[in-house]
This record gives C-alpha cells, structure tokens and sequence, in this order.
C-alpha cells in the first residue's frame, strides 16, 4: 500500500524532510507519493520554483539523507477544489493514508473517506516556506531552514537573485510576463 | 420571452429571494433563469459552496417559498469579460431582461443592446454574502439572513465548519489543495 | 429526490421526449434533470447548436407536450473521463437515479455508486441524432423525427441551412473559425 | 477603417498572396488584418507551421512583392464557435469588412452583422493547403505553389523533412509529443 | 532582423510611445514588434481595455507621430512562467532584440539567450499605467500623460466611465460578470 | 544525471519493459523517468486507462522484474507541440539522454539540443499497444503481451469489459460523458 503527502514544496525545507522521515518510519512497508503541488506554477513570489526544480530538491535531499521509498509526482492545479480528490486519484497509484496538515486538504480527502493523519510539525516557526522565502530575498536567514544539498541547489540556481526579482513586485507578475 | 438574474449565490439568500419574488410578481409571464456565476468555485472564502449546492439551496428556497417560473443554471467563468455576454447567449435560451445591481454586468448588457434594470435592494446591510460568510465562520449571526429551508441545509452540509477552515486561511487556496 | 438523463439533444427528439415521458411517468415525485452534454460546443457536423438553443428546444417540446417536473442544465465538457461523475455532481443539486443508453456513461456511474436505468429506446433507427443532423441537410426527412414545437424552432433559426454549411466540410472546423 | 481576412495560412501560398493583393487593391486606404487562425497548433499533419513560422512566411512574402498596409495577427483557438465572432472583436481594432470563402465564416460573421465578400479564388486546385502539405511530404511538386521567399523559408527551416515525419503518422500526434 | 517590447500598454501611454521612439531611432533597420501582454483580460481595474482596444490605441498614436516599422501583436497570458520564452517564440516571426524594464522579464529572456536592453524611461512618475488608470477614475488628471489620439480614442470609448465602474470594486470582478 | 523515456504506456506492455531494462542495463549509474504522456485521458479507445492506472501498471511490472532507478511521472498533454520540451523541462528534474522511437519525438527534443537514441524495438508487431487494446475486448489475445503483473492488475480493474465498451464506439467519446 501506499501513503500520499502532497505540498508544494517552495522550496523542499528541513521541516518536509522531518516529516518525510517520520512518515517513513513509522510505516516502512508503505512507499511515500510525494504531490508537488501548483507544479504549473513558477517564478511567482508564492511559486519561485518550478516543478521539476523542486522535483530536483526533493530527490537531493533524500538521497543525501539516505530516505528511500518515495516517489515525487508533479500536480498540476485544476483550479476546481470539489474535483480536486478524484484528480488526484486519476493521477497517482492508488493510496491509502493521506498525511498533511492543511485542514482543507484534510476536510476534501475525508468527504472521500479517506484516512488522514497530520504529522507533527518540527519547529514550524523556523522552517516554513513564507518566511524561508522572504529571507532568500534578503540575505542568508534561510541557509540553515533548508537541507545541505537543497542549500548548494538553491545557490547553484542562483535561487536568492530570483527571490529578489519577485519580492519587489510584491509577488505580482510582472506585466511583460503574462 | 424570458429574465436573467444573475449571482454566485454564496449562499442564497433572503436578500436574493426578495429580488426572485419582486421580479416575478412584476413579470408573472416571464420566465426567469437564475444564472449561478463562477459555477466552478467551490471551498475558497469567496465561493465556498459548489454550484450543485447552490442550485438545491436555490430549489429548496424557491420550493418553500412557493415561488415558480425558475430555472436555475449553473456557469462557469471563461474569465474573458469581453466575451461574456456572447458566452451567456450560447449557454441559455433566448431572454429580453437583465436584472442586476452589479454596475459591470450592466455596462457589458448595456452595450450588448440588453434592457438592464436593478431591482431595489432590501436591507442590503443584512443580506450581503461577505457578511453572511464571515458570520458564518464565527457564530449564528448568519442564520437569520437566510431562508429556513436554506439554514436547514446549510447545518446538514456542515456549512459553519467548512467556512472556519477557509477564513483563517485568508481565502488563500491551501498548498495542498491546488 | 431526483433524476439524471444526459445527453447532447442535437436536436432533442421525439425519441427524447418519449424517454423524458416514461421517466417522468415512472417517477413523477422525483425531478429531472436534464444535463446538456458537450454545452460548449455548436457550428460542428455533431454539434450544430448552441447550448442555449439546445436549452430552449427541451423547453419548447417539455411545454407543447405538457411534461413538468424537468430542469435543463448545460454542461461544458471537461475532457477528462475519469472525473466525469465527480464534475457532475458538483454542479448539479443531488440526484439518486441516472438514466442512460450509452455503456460508458453507465460505467461512469456505477463505479461511482449510482444507481443506473437504460429506458428502452422507442423506434431508435428513426429518432437518432446522427441520422436527423444527416436529413436536415439534405430534405425534409427529418420532420417527423422532432416534436412540432423543436420543428418550427429548427426552421425559425434556420437550421437546415447551418446543416448544409457544416456537412460538405466532413463536420471539420472551417479554417477561419478555429 | 479596417478589413479582416482570416486563414490558416498552412503554409502561406500563391493563392493566399493573390487574394492579399486583390483586396488591397481595390481598398487601397484600408488596413488588411490577417489573422493566422489556429495559431496555437504546429507539428501537426494539418498545421505542420508554428503561428510565428506562418507570421515569418507573411511578411517575407509581402515585402518581396511589395505589398504593404497589411498586419498579420495570430488568432489562437477557442473552440467555442458560437463566441468566435466575440473573440476576434476582442483581440483586434476594429474593422468593417470580412473577406472569406470559408462558408461557416461567412455564416458567423453574417450573424454578427458584418459585410461579407468572397474573393474569386486563383487556380484553387493547385493553391490548396492539404495539396501542398501533402506534396511537400513526397518531391518538389509544391515549389510553384508558394511565393519564392516563401519557398526560400520552407527550405531554411527544413519543412519538407517536417512534413514527412508528420504524413505517415496520419496526421495523428505520437505518443511522445502529446 | 527584428526586436521586441512587451507591455500590457493600458493605456498605450506617452511613456511607451517615447521608448518605441527611441528604439525605432536607434535601430531602424529592425522591424520592432510590440507583443500587447495579458490580452485575454479586459474590464478589470488592472486590465480595463481589450486586447483590440490597446492595439486600436497603438495604431492611432504611431500613426499620428509618424513612427513606422512596428507591428502590434497580442500575446493572451499562459500562466506558466518557465514556458512563457517558448511561447512567445512560437507565435512571433524571429526576433533578436528584447527591450524591457521588467526585472522578470529580462530574466526569463536572458536565460533563454537573447539580448536584452532596458530603454531608458522618461519621467516614468507620470507616465505610468496604474497611476493612469487610477486618474482616469478620478477626473482629468491622466489627459497628459498619453498622445492625443489616444485622449481622443478613450474618450470616443468612454474609457473614464468604464474605470468609474472598475476602481470602486477595487478591481474585484464583479459577482455577475465572472 | 537522468535520462527520459516518454509513452502513453497504454497499457505498459512487454515490449516497454524490454526496453526499460535495455537502458537500464546500458546506463546503470542514470535515473530513468518515465514520463506518462496523455496523462489526462482515460476511457478513450487510444487512451483507456488513467494515467494513475498505468504509473500502477509500471510500478507492478518494474517491482516484479526487479529493475530499479526507475521514476514515473504523470505528464497531462498540453497541446502546443512547439512549446512541448519547455513544458517536460518545467516539470521534471533535469535529464540528458532522450530515449524514443518516435520520430517527432525526436525531432522536437533534437531541435532543443537533446541527446536522443532510438532502443531497438523487440518485437514490434507483437507488442504494440493498438493490437493489444484491441486485442483486449475480442479474447485472451494480449494476455502474454504484458508483463504477469500487469495481467493480473488489468484482470482485477476488468480491463476487457472497459475495452468492450470503448470499442464499438469506434473511440468516440460517448454523449454522456463528454
């Protein structure tokens, strides 16, 4: 069987990879689909990364961490949230548990009568991905909050000039980009 | 010949039946269609009911009410405003009425060649749906905005809880649910 | 409770309107709705009209024919088979039976739990979208095959004209209009 | 004021060149939009050309012949007939005439109340779109039918070899690229 | 050869027109295309004009300057950043020149290998789109800040009375039209 | 480094694990992604299963075959072929070699400066995917096309009496559920 963790993933911090390990230890036997969610989306203030950036962050980090087992699958959004379950469905191998702790996310996967559980949250005031995006933007407050080799991807695509590019404009896209 | 009334209907309310019932009291011989506006939002602090919820909130309403001639219908945004009226037109049978308060849709009726009337609004200050939503997030201050049998089915689809969710969330889509 | 018959009516027919009749006959404390399938379509060999026009034909023929108890309701495509039933059910209000000839939509719904009937098909060779759209292209052989209300609407907004135009270009979208 | 003539230009042939020049001819003071429909679709059996390839066969074959007052504009689909009319009047400035020999065109535009003419088409046999794509795919056979700077681009960008990938698939997109 | 500046030109202002000035002085031996951004969007506080309008506006003021060898060209938004270079080049002819202020622009365009230039702006306080569209609301404060066709132009289209309607919704689409 | 495989795996048959293990064999020290191309279909005659149902088909095959450094991805189709290789780039981490005998394919990821082989194809006419769908509703015909896993999998989701009902239908998509 197989359990579902879906987020977005901008960028994949140490607070994911926490979670990560915790699922997978407590069940072992179960392969982990990781949903990168708004996989459309990139170079927005909320969405710096694209989906394959973070599909990229993602298997670093576990490799580094010597986490196996999981499976990082790009979900694009369908903008219709009353659908949202059985896009999923039509997207993954089937999957029982659904990890998260987003109440919205729980409140649809229940209607669908799926088990949920929300994994603790590790120091959630440090590694949370609002903040770790505003401090790229501004200096190196955001080095320790993310894995070592998340930390070398990030430089290597000179992720924090991006960060300063989008926060300017307030997150807006800027009108020659769309 | 046939009347538009347009609204997202979020959720329907007193306000709104009072306008249902003064539009057909002045036309009885017209048919009037109860056009349900961006029928594919659902879950977000704006529209946090899906056009099919919607529709039976607006039969159960029109039913107690013993209100007849209806015809509800449910469209979805093409988010092309130019296009809009055209967009109308090809959704539904022919209707010589417009009736609305949004100054928008009047503007884009107007200019399509339609008659636009504004039906004058009762205690507009009660009835409004970012009132009504945000209440219903908080307490019961809601349940008297609303028709009884829409209050029935608002506490069977454990509408209260669902609004809880998405207004701390600002409105904002959760990570995981888009 | 209520009822769920799709189809595309282009155009509705008299085999429509005979199965609408048993439904109703059969159950006439439930509703029925109606979906217009393919609702963003029109101008094609297999769709030749609008939605709308789609919409007032079923309310023309329902009226002429004395049959109450019906709810129109276009349904755009969403080109994604394996979340039909969940689209479905989020823009219609809730419905227990679903009525149909056609084995996939059958499929559809009995994956999803409904309980699904197949009205039997009165003089199918005669009543058959596809040859109707063929007839009115070329004669008058398909008068018969519409209710008399849906035959002078057919004429009133010339019909057998837009056949003709649509037909020799195999039902391919002309160049300029797409 | 403005005419509008509408048209894959798939590719841009001498047929095409001598409808352009005829209508700037005898409307020497109007401006001649030319929208390249279908401007979302390349690599395909029926639109082997990106809109920004067919955009580049437009301009090198006017300037060549020394026609000019013309503006070439790409039209992506909205596969929504009974809107298309809307659309085109959104994405362009305004324009009086509609020059087409697409009997569906005609019909929209009719219906939106537009003057309607249809160029006598040159030697249509040998200026025909589906002739020329399919001889591409086989010799030389379509050398003549296309302006020489035209001829000159087909070359540059390797269409013939375009072209034969695209026939024996049957026009069909392969597995891989969709 | 040719360039490029992209601009959503809402208005096409006396700001665009001095940029397209001194670009087509400094280079005019290439054509200049002036991809008209977000053209799908019209009637919101943001984008108020239709793609054609701001085209119509382009023309006119060019014309009444005497600035030639420019090509408008809509550019509907594709709301996926990382693809938005690869669209742009698909519905343009080659172009080798991009000219933009817009930080995100610029690098989008600089990772995929063009040159980019940053034209000068001319007292950008005044000549700026959203303080425009805002002016426009309020009384006669914009009237200066476009070329005279232009005022001319948003008169004839009661443009100050379409933003009336916009600002006081704060931009919101309004219940009806979306 | 990554190298990329792309099919609709319609279903994942013999001749793809053939292959799968063919690259695997020659680039041990490369992640192999399998992209899942029309990963928005289902219930098609060409595309019956979901895109969730073949990434379980591969899952189930690769774990019985015991190949490994395997990933698969989910890839909806976007239908703008030129701009199709930014699209892959943006959803998936980087990768080197393309693999692929289809030759736009090749020719779209070639243009792009990829790296692509052709893998021998192991018995072609035996493992192709529009025999064995076919295969599929006549008898047991397909049965030693797939892999052991992927039988027992397409018994237990009753894939021939899916294909029975798509294929009279000649593929078209049925009123209901379009």
């Amino acid at each position: 069987m197989r359990g579902l963790l879906v987020g977005r993933f901008q960028p994949f911090h140490a607070g994911h990879l926490a979670v990560v390990r915790k699922v997978r230890a407590d069940r072992p036997e179960e392969l982990l689909l990781l949903g990168i969610g708004s996989a459309q989306a990139s170079y927005t203030l909320d969405n710096p990364f694209t989906a394959g950036e973070r599909f990229e962050m993602i298997e670093r980090a576990l490799a580094e961490a010597g986490v196996d087992g999981c499976r990082a699958v790009p979900l694009p959004d369908i903008d219709r949230h009353a659908m949202w379950v059985a896009y999923v469905e039509s997207q993954l191998p089937t999957f029982r548990h659904v990890y998260t702790n987003n109440p919205l996310t729980r409140l649809l996967f229940e209607r669908a009568g799926y088990a949920v559980e929300s994994p603790p949250l590790i120091d959630r005031a440090r590694y949370e991905g609002t903040r770790l995006r505003a401090a790229m933007a501004e200096g190196d407050g955001w080095r320790d909050g993310v894995p070592p080799s998340v930390r070398e991807y990030l430089l290597e695509i000179q992720a924090p000039a991006r960060m300063r590019l989008l926060v300017p404009h307030g997150g807006r896209v800027p009108s020659g980009a769309r």
